[in-house]
């Protein structure tokens, strides 16, 4: 018999067609297809470990799963062996058998995810999927004086959706940056660790102050409220992408 | 009663979900969405005039379609009118009147087509449906060489599939230009009218050079054959989009 061995996964996804990553019982999720596309493949019964659940509807590019196996499959030859039997929106970009300990969420990590805004007139068939539109003009300056103010460690209570089973609510954003490419406004933002919707509510609170409807002088008072109610909406899951994943232990 | 008018449309969509831009008895198409959405707003029997009908899967972001109302409705609302009678992958971008003859077959025009390739070892989920994706190494610069040959005034009679209806096949193709920025690779054209498939089969053949399947010093001879065989394969329909589209007698 093989000796088991843990094997990463490195996963691209659009996720406009997931209930999210974690498997649910009704509906398609990331990890449900990880898990079939598996148990098809090495006829063992798998279930992979995510290090980031992210919700219905985000992308991701980097995203990290393990999983244990008594496979012959040299760890190296998954990704091959596995996007045959995935679904296009889904592609594993690598693999490589790693340590037995190794828990991606037990891991230090770095995080940027990236949200994406189109922002005109009329929305582009294009785009749609993969951002957010909005026809109200956004000044990227304002957004990025907004954004200075949540660089750093902060309590982020305010930027967080009820139903987070985070122990704390610090977080430390190691960057935030807000950028124009004509129509198109990016915003990029890299931390050890995000609580349950928080890029997404940074996306909708800078998207009021690019619009006017709040001063980018607000956001310490939105921080110190320590309430979800003092941040902006929630912006649309379409906009945002899991872009980078970086774990510390990963060998 | 309300005078007759003509209205212009500027259109753009995600082609993936349709078969094509004209009508069809069986299948979705996106003349056939502007008809419906053109006759229950204004509750009468509309058939646009589309500029460039393009094929099935293939995008654009600014085809042309003209029709006739006696709507009361100003030329320039009909956009607003129509986006909210419009599924999501079609968005009319404007709208105006033009003179009563005006046809936008029978003027001179100038259209731009990208052609999208995304060019790495494993697909991208997120680029899937406005790219083709190659895992051979495509060399840019024997791919402009190539490029270079097909620019001016040619019979392109090797780049038309059949089916063609064009009296001639001698076509001008002001610029194409090949640019890569990073994994992707955009060919980018402009001419004074394309024939069936033309822009396909001219990114499949470049694609040929860029690979080392074929020299770019022999697209003279591809061009002098006048046989559709003698040229590359047709380039998958989820890469093309339409542009741009000038029209010279356009008010």
């Amino acid at each position: 018999m093989q000796e088991r061995k843990r094997v990463c996964l490195r996963v691209a996804y659009d996720g406009t067609a997931y209930c999210g990553w974690q498997v649910q019982k009704n509906g398609r999720t990331i990890e449900g297809e990880l898990n079939r596309a598996l148990s098809e493949l090495t006829g063992e019964e798998i279930q992979v470990i995510g290090a980031s659940r992210t919700d219905a509807g985000v992308h991701g590019l980097c995203n990290v799963a393990v999983f244990d196996t008594r496979s012959r499959i040299p760890g190296e030859k998954f990704s091959y062996a596995l996007n045959q039997r995935l679904p296009e929106d889904i592609r594993v970009r690598a693999s490589k058998e790693v340590p037995e300990d190794f828990h991606p969420r037990h891991c230090r990590s770095r995080k940027t995810y990236e949200y994406h805004i189109y922002n005109a007139v009329f929305p582009d068939p294009l785009r749609r999927l993969y951002s957010c539109f909005t026809y109200v003009p956004l000044e990227e300056e304002r957004m990025s004086r907004a954004a200075a103010y949540l660089v750093g460690e902060h309590d982020f209570a305010s930027f967080c959706s009820a139903g987070s089973q985070a122990e704390t609510t610090v977080r430390t954003i190691y960057s935030l940056d807000v950028a124009r490419d004509g129509e198109e406004i990016v915003i990029r933002v890299t931390g050890n660790g995000f609580l349950y919707n928080m890029v997404r509510i940074i996306a909708g609170t800078l998207m009021e102050a690019g619009s006017g409807r709040m001063e980018p002088e607000e956001i310490p008072e939105i921080l110190e409220a320590r309430d979800r109610a003092a941040a902006g909406p929630t912006a649309p899951a379409c906009g945002l992408v899991l872009k980078e994943l970086e774990i510390e232990d990963e060998q």
